[in-house]
């Protein structure tokens, strides 16, 4: 185990933080308010923080494996959220660091669940940090530090499986540290246009940027206490379009950039994708109409809210809790399903729903016609065998994980419904669930454990699971290097 | 497909319907009720059906697939249960053919999930009947006739595979038709203790001999509103031990006969199935002191209800829809687990759980060590790749049915545990749920599409997902025989 090297690389992404800490201090400067100092003070922790392990942890070889790779990442999300939760307690807008702590990694993971009673209360300068977690978090602050921390080949390889979402890493171009550059190129030009077309609908400069923010990430942290419900029915159609757009694989960008538009339309995730949005708007639409009594409120909402949980940002137009069983029910399979592989969005991912319904096919082939063999296809290629397997091991690993959370939540006194769908909801990285933590609740009420445990559920579900275990794993640390 | 050989066969089984029939019709005459023409009538009918069908479909050639072997098992349970829901309608006891048809279903899939909303108004003859499904679906109606039909080898061990629950067929001697008969054995032998056992503390002999098949073949159905909670504390653990030995993979009482003891003792599955049921009995019982107080009547209501729902037997001692939410959490956990392959059980299995915890272990450590080679191994044995395969494979299919299921009922008015809890508890086989269909209530409130949808999800739950998938397959049926 090479843990200088990992050591120093978190360094590096702390004093990172440091920088990115001064922009909510701006913002609060600006403002004239008193969180300014807050922020001040934990870009220097996180400074000091950095600059020492750096110093202290010089790693005397730059080669680094796979398991260094994921205990980087696994490390840097915690390191990142324990520090960034600094000017929360420090302000005294989030009194108690638990909560802090809780609300850093939701943004950082671009969950969105939130502990706050009143949002509306909070500085902006504070607002800021926090949806500018969600738009730092969303890209990968990996992706994004392999962008600006030079590395070696090997390593960034390594940290690109661990970060990018979804069974399939895609190479566009052959050095990673280009590909993080370009996705970063892609990912910004797509944030100016969001705030613009906001902008141009009316909405504040400030409530513009950090909406686009929390939809980039595909976070959901917001400024209101009715999220985004009582922006006009243009501003609600922009957001739920560039939801969708950010659900997207980011690999469909750069084959539009080379002008390869019957790659993109022959793409099985992006069709699967569209159809699921499709067929699931449709039937809430129909669902909610007798509520809502006409046609564009109801398509307006479904489609908003439809967005907003397969592509696991989390912002609401209407409290769907009140929404039929049904409609719930959807919404509840949508969180599992997320969004597509290598967007910023969580979830099991459409590529992997799509290869597990293919494996199921071939296999009842197979036990029709045992001595058969069919190849599996997947976006034009033929699915090997190793990929494969690993979306199989994926969905158990997914599986066991998801109960253990439940199993840890399920010590609260609040309702089953409540416990599955919060833990569902952070998992997925979502943000609302059903009931005590709908759309129009929080997660306030929640023990110090089960919000730790919820932590944990949402930085184990960005992570794509493995990592974090790794991280965790007894005796890893102990390990020789080779 | 030789669609004669299958229609032929499940001819033959619903002439050993007939010949069941008479069972409860001589002991509905003992207690002299009207319901014997019910079942006389029902009993001529399956025997006219039976003749027909071997009649008219006389097979060219006994030479059958695996693709035949899944039909001729997927159209039994169905057909058995279309004629065995009969005297149900024909009595008046059960006046809608739909409800009739879903008790029959939970009856021969030894789920017990019930539409009567007075079970202690049925007359004897007809609740003989519904516990007798039971106890021959228990054992598999296919096993039966295994052992009673002269059979074609190659027939025999397809049948047995889809039959079997679990991954892996032990066999435990040579020819299937000798393993049958010994599993049936052993069965009747268990069988008879337990009655004897029930008598002996008292227990009325026709309520002993029912409360026995619906142990034996983890069914759950019983003769009292209250379940077993009216029954004394001996008799309540005389029903919880054998729940527990009926959930128990059928080999090991072979190789206790062959007095090979190490192997039992050594078996992975018993001693993780063992595992599972003490620290769910020990923190259920925790759990739920506070609210009975004294540790003995904590201690055997947890292990009552710990063992009928692992083994998704579905008896209840205690109304524990009352229970506080963990309690209720690790039961809901547990209704997905089931009980060990080979039992007569229903769920995922314990041993499909041990290779699945074992599949992401070994793939934690092929991540931090990837030119590593681990073998997994499982009852001593290297699991070879095929089947891990398998069983992840299958984790992939469950998902996707018990969505489908879930989905289907959620058009359902009921609120979202019920319907959760009802789909988990019909396709795991278990037969009680929470909330509205929760110990002490029923299914009786929904509407005909769930019903046929529950009674669809018993079926595919009972005989491993894949059989059924292929006898609905589009096409199969017109497939060429070979």
């Amino acid at each position: 185990m090479n843990r200088r090297m990992i050591f120093s690389t978190v360094g590096k992404m702390l004093c990172a933080e440091a920088v990115m800490l001064l922009l909510p201090a701006l913002v609060g400067l600006y403002y004239r308010e008193s969180c300014v100092q807050a922020l001040l003070i934990s870009a220097a922790i996180a400074l000091v923080l950095g600059l020492l392990a750096v110093r202290i942890f010089r790693p005397g070889t730059n080669v680094i494996f796979a398991r260094e790779g994921f205990c980087i990442v696994a490390l840097a999300w915690i390191a990142l959220s324990a520090v960034g939760a600094l000017p929360f307690v420090l302000s005294g807008e989030i009194p108690s660091y638990v909560d802090a702590f809780f609300e850093t990694v939701s943004g950082f993971t671009t969950t969105g669940a939130s502990i706050l009673p009143n949002v509306e209360a909070m500085s902006n300068g504070l607002l800021f940090w926090r949806s500018f977690t969600h738009w730092v978090g969303g890209m990968g602050i990996l992706v994004f530090v392999l962008a600006i921390v030079p590395s070696v080949s090997e390593r960034s390889i390594h940290i690109l499986r661990a970060e990018m979402p979804g069974p399939i890493v895609g190479k566009l171009v052959p050095r990673s540290r280009d590909t993080a550059s370009l996705l970063y190129k892609i990912y910004i030009a797509m944030t100016l246009l969001q705030i613009l077309l906001l902008l141009a609908g009316g909405m504040p400069p400030l409530e513009s940027v950090l909406h686009t923010f929390g939809t980039a990430g595909t976070g959901g942290f917001g400024m209101k206490a009715d999220s985004i419900a009582g922006y006009n029915p243009y501003l609600q159609w922009v957001i739920t379009v560039f939801m969708f757009l950010f659900g997207v694989n980011f690999n469909l960008y750069y084959l539009l950039l080379m002008r390869r538009f019957r790659d993109v339309l022959h793409s099985t995730e992006f069709i699967v994708y569209g159809a699921i949005v499709l067929l699931s708007v449709g039937v809430v639409t129909a669902n909610i109409l007798p509520i809502y009594g006409d046609a564009e409120t109801a398509l307006r909402l479904s489609a908003f809210q439809v967005s907003s949980i397969i592509t696991t940002t989390g912002f609401a137009t209407a409290n769907f809790d009140l929404w039929p069983t049904f409609s719930k029910a959807v919404l509840v399979l949508l969180m599992f399903i997320g969004a597509c592989a290598g967007s910023t969005g969580g979830g099991l991912k459409v590529s992997r729903v799509v290869i597990l319904a293919k494996t199921v096919q071939k296999e009842l082939k197979r036990l029709c016609h045992p001595r058969s063999v069919n190849a599996m296809r997947f976006e034009g290629k033929t699915l090997d065998e190793t990929t494969n397997r690993s979306v199989l091991i994926y969905l158990a690993a997914y599986v066991f994980c998801f109960v253990a959370i439940l199993l840890v939540l399920c010590f609260e006194q609040t309702d089953f419904v409540t416990n599955f769908t919060a833990a569902a909801s952070c998992f997925n990285n979502i943000g609302p669930g059903l009931n005590a933590v709908g759309p129009a609740a929080n997660y306030a009420h929640y023990s110090d454990l089960s919000k730790l445990t919820l932590s944990f559920a949402m930085l184990v579900g960005r992570l794509e699971i493995f990592p974090l275990l790794i991280f965790f794993a007894p005796g890893i640390w102990m390990q020789k290097s080779r």
